[in-house]
This record gives structure tokens, sequence and C-alpha cells, in this order.
């Protein structure tokens, strides 16, 4: 048996997630089928985070263990090639041979997100499903100094899904940085982990303070509130994008 | 009768082009239909430049003429509007109540392209329609430096479609400037007017010189031989933006 960590990218638009489901395509069963195909035996592909519909990746990890061991290069281009083939909006763009001890979900250290939101007048065209449309002005500085409330250790009851499975709500954000460079607002988020929902949750409350409609102490409270009714709305899945993912150096 | 000029943007991956045609939809009438829906009256939009399938607008410009006066901001508005419900990939970014000698066409000054390439080992996903993947590693300095020989009053008759419909290939073409940052390698051009297909044959040249596959005195002699076999490759429309038009100051 061979393991083999692989870095992914993926446009999130036409797939049900990540995960593989009975609804739908998911990004996980495009990358199993192309694998298949390749090294002619079934495989399971385990990320390192369940992205939801409709958002991207740059930087998705995961693992994958092939009867068989191959040149990293080659798990590479094979399954991207296959990918390629059937059309879909997910690449490979890193295979590395790993110790079988390497697991995406566990091992990750630290996971960075993006979240992007256009901010002018009128809709989007080009970027509809790479970004989100926010029409009233940001003023990202008081976004920036909202945000800052919320890093630290905190239970985010408040700013996760409903549909959480996690046990614990206690998690420790590391960064969460709003910047703008012309009409696009980013906001930087970076965590060991984090909840269900939990950046979408932060955006779409972020977005009402840049507005104007949310006094920055009113995040503050609904970080205090423990309570999911207190959050804003959650910002839609077309403007996240998961970056990145920090892991103990790999032994090859 | 009043006259607006329309500053639009769109994502060229699911049109025929801008023009009007038969065999699918287009640009041109994704906008006819909305803004017959907001006036209620045949409306006929009159681009600056005629896009192929598939090339993106950041800053197209057309003028169309309704029977009364609106403010040009309810215009933008309702347009928008319709073209939404319809899921249209199309935006109208500014409208401008214009004089009736304002001809979108035939008033531009200078015409501003970019032509985006993504320059990696791996295949594009979250890009795929937005740029044009090149694999081998370009040397975006070679190819700033060809590009210097093309531009200036010339022939053009190497870098332009068999279809192109223009009596004359002579155009001057005032810049063409390569850079990079990152694995992003930029194209940009400039010039009054272009022949049909002149930028995409200008990148798919381009392109061969970065890889190494033609030194620039090639470029040097594929003009000279005013000659369509002459030419470079004919690079994919997704890499290609119409950026801006430059127009005589506006009479309101």
């Amino acid at each position: 048996m061979a393991r083999y960590k692989l870095t992914i990218e993926y446009d999130g638009t036409p797939y049900v997630g990540w995960q593989r489901q009975n609804n739908g395509h998911a990004v996980q069963s495009a990358i199993e089928k192309a694998g298949l195909k390749f090294c002619g035996h079934e495989i399971t592909v385990r990320g390192a985070g369940r992205t939801d519909a409709g958002v991207h990746a740059r930087g998705q990890v995961a693992h994958v263990d092939f009867e068989k061991q191959w040149p990293a290069q080659t798990v590479c281009d094979a399954i991207n090639a296959y990918l390629g083939r059937a059309d879909e909006r997910v690449v490979i763009i890193k295979a590395e041979a790993v110790d079988d001890t390497f697991d995406a979900r566990f091992s990750a250290l630290k996971r960075h997100y993006l979240f992007r939101i256009i901010n002018r007048r009128t809709p989007l065209a080009i970027e509809r499903d790479r970004a989100v449309w926010v029409k009233r002005p940001l003023d990202e500085a008081i976004m920036h100094a909202a945000a800052q409330h919320l890093v630290g250790r905190h239970d985010f009851t408040t700013f996760r899904s409903s549909h959480c499975q996690a046990n614990n709500p206690v998690r420790t954000l590391d960064q969460l940085d709003v910047s703008r460079s012309g009409d696009v607002v980013e906001i930087r988020a970076a965590a060991k982990s984090f909840l269900h929902n939990q950046i979408r949750s932060f955006a779409g409350t972020l977005i009402l303070v840049g507005e104007g409609r949310w006094k920055a102490d009113r995040v503050v409270e609904a970080l205090a509130a423990k309570d999911r009714a207190a959050c804003g709305p959650v910002a839609g899945p077309q403007g996240l994008y998961f970056m990145q993912i920090e892991y103990p150096t790999i032994q090859d």
C-alpha cells in the first residue's frame, strides 16, 4: 500500500460539495472515478475538510492509498488526464508520496480560507460564481476592527450551522483579516479547524457591519449570546475559497 | 428619440459571441431582449466591436436609442434587473445619456484588450474559462521584446483571420505589453481598431516565442510575410477580455 497527499483545486460551481452524496456529483467522487481509471481498483479519497456546494478550493488536501507505488508525478498527471477527459472542474495541483501516518484531516495544523466580496453598484457577470456581490458601500476598516473581537478561543455557537456535527463549539480562531483592493473586499481566516458554515457566518455578519447596519459592538454581543439566532445571514458559498492547509513537515 | 451609451461586462462562456446570430444566444440579443422588456419597443444595441464566442468583456461599449427619455441610472438598473431575471451573464456597468452623434463603433478613439495566460504545470480548474493554460515555462521578457516589433503602423495580414471583413489590413498598434505576476502572464494591447482575431493571433505567436520554440526574429519575418500561414496558432478565446474603449469627451 502506498499513500499519497493530493493538493487539489476546484471550481465548486457544478458540484454538490466536496463529499460524495446521493443527490448529485461531488468533487470527491470525481477524483475517485479518475483514480479508479488510473490504478484499476476502487479508492477512497479522504479530504481535510468538507466544502459545501458552490465553495471553491485552491488548496484542498486529501490522502489516498494505492495498492501499488507510483512516481508522485505520474499520480498527479494521470489523475488530471482522466479528470480532464471527464470535463471535471477539478485539478490535482500536486501529489506527494507520504508515510501512512499522514491523514489529510487529522494531521492538519492550520487551515486557511479566503472569502471574496465584490463591492460595486452593479451586479456581477464575470465573477458571478466566484465572489459575493455587495451593493452598498462597505467600510473595510470597520469590518476589520469588528473581526478582531472574534479572534481567539471562543464558543462559536452563534457562528455555526444548525447542522454542524462537531461535538464542541469551542475553536481557536488565529486570523480574521479584512482588506480591500479596488472593489474587491477580502476576508482571510485561519484556524486549526472551523465549524460548519463558520466563515460564511462571519462574512455575512461582517458585511452588515461594513454596510453600517450593525455596530461593531453587536458582533461582541452576538458572540457572547452563543445563540445561532444572533448571527447575521450566512453569506453565499460562491465567495468562499479553501486556500491552504499547513501540516507538519512531510516524511517521504 | 434618446440615445444612451452603455458600458457592458460579460462572461463570454455561454454566448456565441457579441453579435446576434441564428446559431445560438448572443450578448447583443440578451441586452436587446432586456431592453425591450424595459421600454416596450424593439431596440437595436450597436456595439463598439464584435467579440467571438467565449471572449469576455469588462468594458464593451454600445449605443442604443429609446423612444422616450429616461434617467440614465434607470436605464442601467432596469436593464440589469431584466438581465438578472433571465439569468444572463451580462451586466450594464454604466449608462450615460449621449448626443445622437455618438456612435459606439465609429466614435471610438482607442480600444484596450487584455489577454490572460496562466503558466503552470497543471491544468486549470477555477480559471478554465477565464484564461488560456500554457504548461511550458514562458519567458515574459522575451515575449515583451518580440511584441515591440509589432507595435506601430503595419500591414497585419499575417495576424488576421481569413474571415476578417476589413478592406484594409493596415492598422496602427499603439501598445503590446507582456508582463507576469506569479503564474499569470498578461498581454495588454491597445489600438484605434483591430482586425478579426488579431490579438489572439498575437497571443498564439508570442506564446511560441515565450516557450522558446520561436526566436523573436521569426515574429519580424512573420509580419513581413503578410501571409496568414506565417502566423502562430490562434490562442483560445477564453483568455481575451475587451477592457476599455476611449471616446472624445461626451456631451450630456
